[in-house]
């Protein structure tokens, strides 16, 4: 088989909200805008986190850095809210790189207008966050913004954690032969999003999955330091976070449609809607390879945990088709599953 | 001379632009909702930036921590433009801090219909201001949210800085007896801003002071060890910034307007528009105490920094009206240099 990823269809000159949508668009505009001005050798990694040594700390010690900007609509979802969002979001990419999360920053630009009761329910919901994350919020910033020049409020993290000493998962660190794991059940969060703005009903509430991976993450790699690495699938869904995987690691990656866990609201909001789940976002699942010896053991202990119950193995590495991921499709078919090319679901994160 | 601060003339129950002011509503707000909220003892601290001590690196070594939002309109200035103003204002917290700023992160909100072209000159204009502070950007995301709903783009920055083993300043450190010195002339950035907006001309073109204040502090810091305190005097101007000092350390300031360096182009702005400079912000100037005994040395050393050409000794610290700034005016009189009440000048940062 022999697949190639098609070439751009136009460029743009001016911002659209596909590059925000963490597929092709805003992977173009990293490459074209972004790193070109300041990239540099960490940066260049597109590693979720920064893992870096600092001069002046003893020992080689190493920190990770992240951020995110966080511009969710409606600030109020079932299972959660724009504030929880914020620290869960940091926190994982963290947790997905290995590290343990210690320190977040919060920096809010709040809309003239906003109510305070609204702001109050944000920041409470943002310390149970980090409280059941432990981590400790250290420095915040607010500005506020004319009325009609923002969109109630936008809120961003940044986060510091430690990588303990031999510990390096990377992106570009998938071999063939890999198993591929998820942790759960794919785009709770974004079809509970969607579900509110278009005003679907389900059977079942369905609630988003936002939640703080650090506790799964540790017991993983308690149980199996052979873990290459691990993603969020969060913008752009699994589909982005495996393509990101195959192109920085050199390889392909093989799924089998059939043993993705999905739950059935979100299968039949995908169907009623036209999307396809394996690009929706979630906010408190991941996506691993792992080294084939070690799978099952790494799949025991996700299922032992509260946030892996519905961990399942999904797929393979292989070293045909590099930088391509494909899936074998229910009715017996393959098909490929390319990096999303424009926006499906804006601003669910 | 009994002095007290005004009480609240009305609880808000939404949220006005004066709370982004970074004077009195701003100081609600992180009262009132953030601090009930999310409040810790490094938080409570309320310092620019935080230091803390990670458990896990090696001889006690300690962070400094730092985020700001940036919202600046226009996004090109005399002098700067948002994308340098954000590294500024993040290295700026560390190094007031007397911390080395070493990594950055950076997280644009973009709105749909921004020109690429704009953001590109952003991001050309922060690698030099990284480069020129001696930072590395090691992280960023991007957002973008539907047309009307931000305004052109958004910056959040996040910084970590290495602060030197037995150095500790403290907004809460200034002791009566001491010296207040100034880097340079105030409210230069807070007028060319202004200008822009509102179409004000003068003989010469005013720049805004915006720029990396890490040069200046090491050179404060290796000539004067003993400064008790460093701040810069960003939104709510000097007036903020000292009143900040003098709650927090539980002693009265005086100052003598008369040697407060001023631009002749700030100071006509100023009385044209009905300003007054000492709320108007710099994004390139310093605020310290300093011992009286060693506040000749450190004025000597900021002089023979470019940034620090027009440092000059202001006022003093004094054991009266703890909480509470004052200052002798031109013409002899006393007046009370109070925090804003409400907001002057709104993203202006």
């Amino acid at each position: 088989m022999k697949l190639a990823c098609p070439a751009p269809l136009w460029r743009h000159d001016r911002v659209v909200l596909g590059h925000g949508s963490g597929g092709k668009l805003s992977a173009e505009l990293l490459r074209d805008v972004f790193l070109p001005a300041l990239g540099n050798e960490i940066l260049d990694r597109m590693e979720d986190q920064a893992t870096c040594t600092l001069q002046g700390l003893g020992g080689g010690a190493r920190i990770a850095l992240t951020t995110d900007a966080f511009v969710v609509r409606p600030l109020f979802f079932p299972g959660g809210d724009i504030g929880k969002l914020a620290i869960h979001g940091t926190v994982n990419d963290l947790a997905v790189g290995g590290a343990e999360p210690k320190l977040i920053t919060a920096a809010f630009i709040l809309e003239e207008g906003l109510a305070l009761a609204d702001l109050e329910r944000i920041a409470r919901s943002m310390r149970v966050a980090c409280d059941e994350a432990g981590v400790q919020l250290v420095a915040g910033d607010t500005k506020v913004v004319d009325r009609g020049k923002a969109d109630g409020v936008f809120i961003t993290t940044a986060g510091v954690g430690l990588v303990p000493a031999g510990r390096s998962l990377s992106i570009s660190a998938a071999r063939p032969g890999d198993r591929v794991l998820v942790s759960g059940t794919l785009g709770d969060h974004g079809i509970a999003i969607m579900s509110v703005r278009e005003g679907l009903e389900f059977e079942t509430v369905l609630q988003s999955d936002t939640a703080s991976l650090a506790g799964l993450t540790r017991v993983m790699l308690s149980a199996c330091p052979s873990i290459r690495c691990m993603r969020d699938p969060t913008r752009g869904g699994l589909a982005s976070a495996l393509n990101e995987m195959a192109t920085a690691s050199g390889v392909g990656i093989e799924l089998r449609e059939a043993d993705i866990p999905l739950e059935a609201a979100v299968k039949s909001a995908c169907e009623l809607l036209g999307l396809d789940p394996l690009y929706v976002a979630c906010e408190g699942r991941l996506v691993c390879a792992v080294p084939a010896r070690d799978s099952e053991r790494c799949l025991a202990a996700m299922r032992e945990h509260p946030l892996g119950r519905r961990a399942a193995d999904i797929g393979a590495v292989c070293e045909e088709h590099p930088g391509v991921v494909t899936a074998k499709t229910v009715v017996g078919g393959e098909r490929v599953v390319s990096m999303l090319a424009g926006e499906q679901l804006p601003r669910i994160c």
